[in-house]
């Protein structure tokens, strides 16, 4: 943990903590989104007590390194993965947490006398994109957010898009091959299916199996179960043919399925952010070159596709952005 | 022409017209959209003047009706294909009119002295359904236009949703099946050029020339280039196999299309419309097997896909949906 800036204070103090299935980042920033503290935590197994704990324990650190600054918190936010009713501060599902109805929104606002506020942490980074990132200005976009699941985040004439039960933005159980590989919500060829992280690497799996010798197998040390979404991208930083191709496919299916978006909902332009953008130009290029070569004319090379603004942050501030929303900060 | 109905006046009365590429249909209606009067007309090719001097003598007709019943008019809305600035009135670009930049608003709010409002006529049948037809009571829904072209009306938290330049809608755009059937737009395996009217009637004017005796061919008296939509349909009435497997696979892209808009917005119901649901549930039955074969779990046999509560009067009584929103009334 790295001693909070001691830059004179803008204002409010905020925390935005992103709530991942594998991490937790905890943020403390200012309203004009400048982070002051960075703090990340491996997210605990076991469903919603070590969840809970973790939660609590990160921000009462939080809290205290503001007070200890002389920054009093405003105010908590918490993205989270699954399923989130934000008006009641409740995670219904989130299957990558183990956790089902946890009402973390009132338990944080208790424990610390503080306004909370919960939302899921995809649409909390297409707000935060829209606000402080690479959308900025944008009152159109879209948030795709590329990792172990894929998802959207929609923005619709400035304002988050929420949908009928708050359901919106499942771009990844989106058919694209109805023969295709099989997803985990048992459906046939959704986007997520053949464009994730994991489907990125169980095709390079089945790949390195029959293509000998190969640069996945060498970086995996030869072992073939070890070959991971990382591993792919590695290989294609040094040029190697199969993983490049690898990603060619993800990104083509990425691409078919943003340019559907932009052709349907009239947008200015696209953030890809998630996991899988780490890879940068590799992932982004074809991504591209997909999306302006099956939209309609008008928006061929006029929509940007770009990568996420705020990087690793854009859960956590996108979160203390929908709390400054609320709040009219 | 028949007389406008005498029974009691129940406030104000709106013209709706429907500016088609082939045919005009104007109404006379109340505020609760009961129909008061239709008149049909062709629509003149020719471009702005013909279609200008058309508009102008139907809506002069409805006036005078109106006057004639006593019920003066209290404003005029036109739904018109193609790219429309709501906000200045204008046509921008209509290919089916060979139309451009024409200020149809303007020039009948001018004439008439009467408040006139022009809108896209899919948005219109959208607003339409929602207000009086069978979206009645949902605030998030899609309302897909199935006919020569294919575009899709979105209203969302209960408005119509325009996108960042007016353009959204274009679902008919999305291409399904990148090597597939060549589009008008100049893309290949568009929705539209796998199940529009006409890719319907292309599809059976192929089939049936390898296919013989065959039921599509009888229907034409023997002539192959005679196949339409409406005559596959007629077959399929019959039992045709041939025709209900041509029209199975247009519903199937239109099916896999409309699952992906429920998943990615969340929607409560959708309604198809246009001139391709004369056939019923010839056509709504394999889309909503589709639908619900492709659509994430919650939504399956929970969002209803339910054809045009409107029928043919979507477009008008939505274009005077839209005036009545604008005017509050």
């Amino acid at each position: 943990m790295v001693p909070v800036r001691s830059s004179a204070a803008t204002g409010q103090t905020l925390i935005g903590l992103d709530l991942g299935g594998t991490k937790m980042l905890g943020v403390l920033m200012d309203e004009r989104a400048t982070v002051q503290l960075r703090v990340r935590r491996p997210t605990p197994s076991g469903g919603e007590v070590p969840v809970c704990d973790a939660v609590l324990d990160l921000l009462a650190e939080l809290i205290a390194a503001g007070k200890r600054a002389g920054r009093p918190i405003a105010g908590i936010a918490i993205g989270s993965p699954g399923y989130i009713d934000s008006e009641a501060g409740v995670i219904l599902d989130a299957t990558n947490l183990s956790v089902r109805n946890l009402p973390l929104g009132a338990l944080v606002a208790q424990r610390f006398g503080l306004p909370a506020v919960i939302i899921q942490d995809v649409k909390a980074a297409a707000l935060g994109e829209m606000r402080f990132g690479a959308a900025t200005g944008a009152r159109y976009t879209a948030f795709v957010n590329a990792g172990t699941g894929i998802a959207v985040g929609l923005i619709m004439d400035g304002q988050l898009y929420q949908g009928a039960a708050n359901r919106a933005g499942e771009i990844g159980h989106v058919v694209m091959r109805p023969r295709g590989p099989l997803c985990n919500c048992g459906q046939r060829g959704c986007l997520e299916a053949l464009a994730s992280g994991p489907a990125i690497a169980r095709q390079a799996r089945s790949a390195a199996a029959w293509q000998r010798p190969n640069a996945l197998l060498e970086l995996a040390n030869g072992a073939r179960d070890q070959i991971s979404a990382e591993i792919v991208a590695e290989a294609a930083r040094q040029g190697d043919r199969l993983a490049l191709r690898i990603i060619g496919a993800a990104a083509h299916y990425m691409g078919l399925a943003i340019a559907g978006l932009i052709n349907v909902l009239d947008l200015q332009c696209v953030i890809v952010g998630g996991g899988l953008t780490q890879m940068g130009d590799l992932l982004l290029d074809p991504i591209r070159s997909t999306v302006y070569r099956y939209v309609l004319a008008e928006y061929r090379d006029a929509v940007p596709i770009l990568p996420s603004g705020l990087g690793i942050d854009a859960g956590a501030i996108g979160a203390a952005t929908a709390l400054m929303a609320d709040r009219e900060i």
